[in-house]
């Protein structure tokens, strides 16, 4: 079947007016269909009110016990739980995930290098036949940035992975779509100028890109996550702006399109 | 197909020890089997660390918005999901839900009486499908005491409610066991005297031990539940101690058997 993966971020979570009008959107995108969120915008606010100061080295949380349940509290509980709720308003058969359901996503805690991240987990297997099962139901499964080891632990794990990993696995048997929706209009010539967008990338771009430092910081990994996507199977992946999502389905100019090396084509 | 219908409350919830006893008890349950679980004491703890007090009429929370976030918050993404994660551990294939997932369960929210409770709903429908579903996969539904009215709202909704409203759904097609854990060893003569349990009880001693004022306040609303559910087809309702669930499942004496009038026996 074909199968549409959509990641949202923290900017479309934290404004409940601009997450209403994006599950409206996704509501209308055809087809069977697989949600990812994070969250941590609002997870580091809450955090903050419980006196829990948001601890991050090179954009990456750390995750201490504390944090984890707060993590676990605004994702899994709030967060999850309010788009669920909403897509069911909008007649969407969703069921809200961690990778503890259902034994949905196994990882495993990172080991100790240079940094401690705490109870983060690096994703070991996607559970596929039970996303098959719920997608020839119809449901459509919404998953909070969350797995477990299968050893009684909850781990934090960055949802672009979770989204590319899904689409990965899923890619073994379906025809699988990716989109990832974020604050900016795409991978961006001038970062403060959504006009500038580079409409296709493909690797050899993306390194010249990198060493002429026009892509840094949090976009590498989203990238990355995006190459290695499409290098073990998926379709395509796409990265814009949430509101842009019907447009990047029907294939109408907007965003990004990300694809491989020319290389790869023959 | 047989099922068995667990209701667990705050005094095991909210001990970390007792939880993962009772969860390793659980795990040993034969057959096919349902969690439910609400979590009032850790939420109202919760919500005052935040600076939300906690608002009760007659033993029941009254939920104003940001009660009904605490909530959502603590029922199903800390506690449900930590649940979860345990019994994965114990090899059960734990799922872990609200009634907005799915469309488990769709309530309605309580009309505004002399009491106003805020965004609490009554139950008005349970997807008795998807449980058939998930049972006939062998996955283990985890339910925290949160519904929706399919008009994009969450509702806190009562967990013995709610375990009685699946109880007998589900009753309608399969036959049904409804286990109801609590803090006491069942129904006692001496509230403070674990060992005055009374072994079985009709509606008929209910009635009496109601107006000898030997049942009281919190238990009332807890029998109620339990009748209604052997009214609508269940076949056996329990209720005791976590820790005697598999005694119970296996008919050895512990805890109180609730049973129907004689009249309904003929």
């Amino acid at each position: 079947m074909n199968i549409s993966i959509v990641k949202i971020g923290g900017n479309v979570i934290d404004d409940p007016e601009k997450l209403e009008e994006f599950l409206a959107l996704f509501a209308r995108l055809e087809g069977k269909k697989i949600l990812v969120h994070g969250g941590g915008v609002m997870a580091s606010k809450f955090g903050e009110s419980l006196g829990i100061k948001p601890k991050m080295v090179d954009g990456r949380r750390i995750t201490d016990a504390e944090t984890l349940d707060v993590v676990t509290m605004v994702y899994a509980g709030l967060i999850n739980k309010k788009i669920v709720a909403q897509l069911q308003e909008f007649r969407q058969n969703a069921m809200g995930f961690t990778g503890a359901d259902g034994n949905l996503i196994r990882s495993s805690k990172r080991p100790i290098g240079k940094i401690d991240y705490g109870f983060v987990g690096d994703v070991k297997e996607v559970n596929t036949d039970l996303l098959d099962l719920l997608l020839a139901e119809d449901i459509v499964p919404v998953i909070s940035a969350i797995t477990h080891d299968k050893k009684g632990n909850l781990l934090n794990t960055n949802a672009d992975t979770i989204a590319s990993e899904i689409a990965t696995s899923m890619a073994k048997k379906h025809m699988v779509k990716l989109y990832f929706c974020f604050n900016k209009a795409g991978v961006l010539i001038d970062e403060h100028n959504d006009d500038s967008v580079v409409p296709r990338i493909n690797e050899e771009i993306y390194e010249e890109l990198k060493k002429d430092n026009v892509i840094h910081s949090g976009m590498i990994p989203k990238l990355d996550n995006a190459f290695a996507a499409l290098q073990k199977g998926v379709s395509n992946v796409w990265l814009g702006k949430a509101e842009n999502l019907l447009l990047a389905a029907k294939g109408k100019k907007s965003g990004t399109n990300i694809e491989r090396h020319k290389y790869d084509l023959y």
